[in-house]
């Protein structure tokens, strides 16, 4: 299909902005760890997203540059917190920052990363009220996005977590960022207020779907996409949407419980206990409730789009939604 | 004086605002680790600065209510960081964020602190381009915050550290936050360029004068004032600007430079030793040359006030800049 090799330029000219505008400050520890992410690439779904939106409502897309770079930057600044929340210690298949220089570093270049979004995004050709609307947006943003980080963080202490507190967290840690890429688009192109609401609630839903759809991937496994083998999340214990479920299914003892059990989190799990982990995952129907759901949510965002003319751009958009939830194949 | 008693009104007056602005988000968890410096008091220097400016400039000294909260609120995100960075386990009496609760929510809570800070800020009520003035402002400042905390958590891991980048090191950490306040003041009072350059500056010099004017009392002590004890800095090995002005003049080894060492950093130094050391500092002359520059720097600060026409509140900022710098006794 057409959409990776259309995504992929325009990635490219993001990426060329992006270190243009991360070409700053005059302290070189500093400026190598802010850059250290960003400049390993990426698919910069959001400012791609915000793109097209601009495009579709009304030509602009062009002008979304510093807007999307701003999210793509405050995008790269969340991570750089999350692994040294989490302790991650790879990123992209390069060490993490606070393992190539140490934790304060990490902390202090996610926050000039932060600080330096802001700089940018004021760069944005709109009035200032609209400017006023994008600052307003991106604030309430990253403020639901600390909120989602911290539901995750405490996720991990707990004994059960439910669907619903789960997919709330996935909303606020992922889906906030697409609707506010996506809002934000139709702001600067003078969408609207339809326009704006719709395209926000739009990219909400497909966020959602998006990041629950990747919960399949990583059970399912996708090396040709993604790069995870199968069963990759069970090796490593993430708890995702389909887990989150099966255990709500598998409250009480039971084999199948054991069975699932033993297989996460275990590093060295053997293919078959992989295999026989994804079986009970398919018997609660874990897996078939999280594809579902990914793929309702992706009908709705679709249905929103009916608030943009024709465009080849809008076509595009549609597309994309169906790719992130597997439904181009 | 009067100073302290219409400063304690009008931080009285940030105070309550500033607990209505944080009165947001749904977490209650990350909503008590946020408010937890703030609502443990302080001198609200940054906004009441702001309001002063803003009123000597043009009247409109309530209008930076928004804007003032919002440095506040960024230096206190600044506070939660840098404790963590430092392991710095108490601040204001209090137990540190980290401590009360953990790293991860202490890292989240500075971050969501810092994306609230630009949503309050969109609440002044200014024209969209100010606007865009001061997100712009903030943002840069904020950068530099950043840098001068990584120069600080640098200079801990070097032998010895030169009296120009200490104050370099002074200035973006601390003085560009007091600088930002007073030209945000200008801005929204609607000031002219030269006002808000000038004011600007004036806060900048006025902000490194009280910053190392600051490690003078550290050294000197100053219980009345700041509850810190004769030679508490000695005791506690902080590397201030007067103990690396010294070392520049103890390069090589001497019993001076051993007796001042021997003090440093050695929390059970007894009264007797420390005395000493502070004998040291008076022989290199050290104590004599902060008290000199933090005095110069406060002359030059004071200068610039000439931009503003006479007004209660442009003597009350020259008594507070005398005030910062121990000039009012």
């Amino acid at each position: 299909m057409e959409l990776p090799k259309r995504m992929a330029d325009m990635a490219k000219e993001v990426d060329e902005r992006l270190m243009h505008y991360l070409d700053y400050g005059k302290y070189p520890k500093l400026r190598k760890a802010m850059i250290h992410y960003p400049e390993a690439g990426g698919k910069r779904m959001r400012p791609v997203l915000a793109m097209l939106v601009a495009e579709a409502v009304g030509k602009r897309g062009k002008a979304t540059m510093p807007f999307g770079c701003a999210l793509e930057i405050i995008h790269n600044f969340t991570l750089v917190h999350d692994d040294v929340m989490d302790k991650d210690e790879m990123r992209r298949g390069r060490p993490a920052v606070h393992v190539l220089y140490d934790e304060p570093t990490a902390i202090i270049a996610g926050d000039a990363l932060f600080a330096r979004a802001y700089a940018i995004l004021c760069d944005t050709d709109v009035p200032g009220e609209d400017l006023r609307r994008l600052v307003r947006t991106v604030s309430e943003t990253v403020y639901l996005i600390a909120e989602g980080q911290q539901m995750d963080i405490d996720f991990e202490a707990r004994q059960t977590v439910g669907v619903e507190e789960y997919v709330l967290m996935v909303e606020e840690k992922t889906a906030v960022l697409f609707a506010c890429a996506a809002e934000g688009g139709a702001i600067i192109a003078g969408g609207t207020d339809q326009q704006v609401r719709d395209m926000k609630e739009c990219a909400r839903l497909w966020g959602i779907g998006f990041q629950i759809w990747d919960d399949v991937l990583g059970i399912l496994g996708d090396e040709k996409k993604t790069g995870k083998p199968v069963g990759n999340d069970i090796r490593n214990g993430k708890r995702t949407l389909i887990i989150v479920h099966a255990l709500e299914q598998l409250k009480r003892p039971c084999s199948d419980r054991d069975v699932l059990l033993n297989a996460l989190g275990n590093e060295k799990a053997s293919a078959e206990e992989v295999g026989e982990a994804i079986a009970v995952l398919e018997r609660t129907g874990s897996i078939d409730f999280v594809t579902k759901q990914a793929h309702e949510y992706a009908r709705k965002a679709k249905e929103l789009l009916q608030c943009l003319p024709p465009s080849e751009e809008k076509s595009m958009i549609s597309s994309l939604i169906d790719y992130a939830v597997g439904r181009d194949r």
